[in-house]
């Protein structure tokens, strides 16, 4: 236990004092977290003294580290999906949509694509072609809605026209990308007759949340009314988490999918998503999601991506990545009518992954669909996109709205 | 992590089931938890049906089980703190003071008394007489502050001057208490010479905690003011929060003195403290705790009291702690000018240990102070009395008063 709260201590510490300069030159606080893990890792710690970085950051700790860091990881995903707004897709119109849709499409298609030449070389042993491919796509077609929210309101986009749309776009990425990362990741642990099993058990699984669960939470809240919770429903919530949880453990896929979409059928204005979001998010975000960021700092080494050739490789999925998420989402855009500039920012925007595409590769990782070699390089990918998008905004001179209440917001760091 | 899921969703459902029971026959919930962790865990399932209690709560999941419970209890323990309210201490007068004193002198007097006779057949082989004394003697004099205030919120006695009374007894009771047990699971680790060092450093760290980091918090809340927390802030009080178990586990002393130190030295009403007790209550009772329930209950082997002369010994433990507890506290509280009948209420109330026990229970167990077989009977001990509560409340006709804003927030569970 000391050593795990000593772990834990040293994540936030430094985290927290390396958000203090991101902060400054206009980068999210979670890209912050997420490189203090790395840095407190192997990567770089470990290669300047191994001794300092085994008394940090101990094998020992790694068990009790990952429990943490996956019930934080869990709460944060229900978070994220009790923050998801679903009404968004049945009212905006088909521009939106078919945005939406290209920015899945796209990287999907071109990530699989990547993923042939790359098979050979850097696939973890056992997994078959098809798989690896399919997960490579799919861990390509994710956009961080929560770190996307967080730069929009830090640069006062929330309420702009490219804001809500970005955030449309995103909401609808993010139930769509999970929902096919289930089925990926399930399809890509099954044998080959099982797959299809698993693919039609995730999407009764889905159907049932939304046609049948949903309904019933609706019912239930409608009847609570506007009054605060009290603790015996509180309880049946948690209950109905672990439950969505070990559901999709059964079927195969991750505990995370069945927590996001518990979250994401619950009604998004409902006074307990309200009070539930204010409860978890801030003691997730500060105690439980370090143990997450020094966990895949752990896992994280950056010297395995050795040699110019491994470096091209790396280059080549930023590129791919980029080319996907960007490039899908701009042509899509400029397709249904937005400006240059417009399009542009909402490429931009989508490209990020921060902290959704490190969940997504640790599961690759935990069940052997990629290698550390590609998990580094997937690591540095993500770290990339995410903090190339505030000073791309920046250069397309999407500014800031001068508005008193959202820079307070920005300074308080809400 | 599927099986800890599981168990985690079972004990909760035992739990909130035998809770429904329990609130009907007029017992607090959190002993129902107490004993559904028990009958799931090897005392009766386990003795029923090995192989079910093996898959419900297999071993493999102890190790994790015990990270999410230990989370939980610090995080408990460190909203006990920040409800406690110090205070009190300086206001009332030289009754109460007394009473507090009793109530914690005499139990620790008498449990140190019952320790001799007992060693020989049930301490743990390696700990000397000396720290079996003292550990035995301040696990009798342990109250548990929270199901007390429970039991008189449910009996809407919160607001009488008896309530009010027993509330006050009950923190200072709770400070001083614990103070003692750093102290003495400190001294009972130590080696002979090192003793004085640990109970020293003890010292010195309770008295810093007081002096030195109390005012600091309380400038720095005064210049927050009474806008909400923002994240940096919470980041830096759970920063704090780990550094104050560090400092404890370091001296050699347990975590959670640090958590409860820390709780105890913020401004009670503050709104940061009521922010964070709002934020933490539900989610550490509801979620983690059952953990701590889980774990204990596959602790607890009540089949180790086998025989009757282990039950007498049991017995024994029941009676002297009551007398301890309860006739202490009654004394003193006659001496000082109270009546029978609510110097009998506020034995009855003081006699309360509930989950509190459970804790400092566990401390001894896992330090190999006290051994199993003394563990189960003391667990029985704490169910017995705090179960005694109500009853005995009833019987001394001590009733609720008819307010129907009490009555309300009973029915509502809160």
């Amino acid at each position: 236990m000391f050593h795990l709260f000593f772990a834990l201590a040293a994540v936030i510490v430094a985290g927290r004092l390396l958000g203090i300069v991101f902060r400054w030159i206009g980068q999210p606080p979670v890209i912050a977290e997420v490189i203090a893990g790395i840095l407190l890792g192997p990567s770089l710690l470990g290669a300047i003294s191994p001794a300092a970085q085994q008394y940090l950051l101990p094998d020992s700790i790694k068990p009790g580290l990952e429990i943490i860091a996956q019930l934080g990881v869990i709460l944060y995903m229900f978070v994220v999906g009790l923050e998801l707004d679903l009404r968004v897709m049945q009212q905006r119109g088909t521009a939106i949509l078919t945005t939406a849709i290209a920015s899945i499409v796209v990287p999907f298609a071109l990530g699989c694509a990547l993923a042939l030449p790359m098979y050979s070389a850097h696939s973890a042993s056992t997994v078959p072609l098809f798989n690896f491919a399919l997960f490579f796509g799919a861990a390509l077609s994710i956009t961080a809605f929560p770190v996307l929210a967080r730069i929009l309101k830090d640069r006062s986009m929330s309420r702009s026209p490219l804001g809500v749309m970005a955030l449309t776009c995103a909401a609808m990425n993010d139930a769509a990308a999970w929902c096919l990362l289930a089925i990926v990741v399930g399809v890509a642990q099954a044998e080959v007759g099982w797959a299809f099993a698993v693919a039609g058990m995730t999407l009764l699984f889905i159907a049932l949340m939304f046609f049948a669960v949903r309904p019933i939470i609706t019912w239930l809240l409608a009847r609570l009314g506007d009054e605060p919770p009290p603790q015996g429903v509180l309880a049946l919530i948690f209950l109905a988490l672990l439950v969505s949880c070990l559901a999709t453990e059964l079927i195969g896929i991750h505990a995370i999918f069945g927590a996001f979409l518990l979250g994401a059928v619950f009604p998004h204005k409902s006074r307990i998503a309200i009070d539930l979001c204010h409860k978890l998010e801030d003691l997730v975000t500060v105690l439980l999601l370090p143990a997450f960021f020094a966990f895949t700092g752990m896992q994280t080494k950056i010297g395995l991506i050795n040699g110019w050739e491994n470096w091209l490789w790396c280059g080549a999925i930023i590129a791919v990545a980029t080319a996907g998420k960007f490039g899908g989402t701009f042509a899509a855009a400029r397709l249904t009518g937005l400006s240059w500039r417009d399009s542009a920012g909402l490429g931009t925007l989508m490209n990020t992954r921060g902290l959704m595409e490190l969940i997504v590769l640790n599961i690759g990782l935990e069940r052997k669909i990629i290698s550390p070699t590609v998990f580094a390089m997937m690591v540095v990918m993500a770290i990339v996109t995410t903090m190339a998008t505030t000073p791309i905004l920046q250069l397309l001179g999407l500014k800031w709205e001068e508005n008193g209440h959202d820079k307070a917001a920005y300074r308080n760091g809400v």
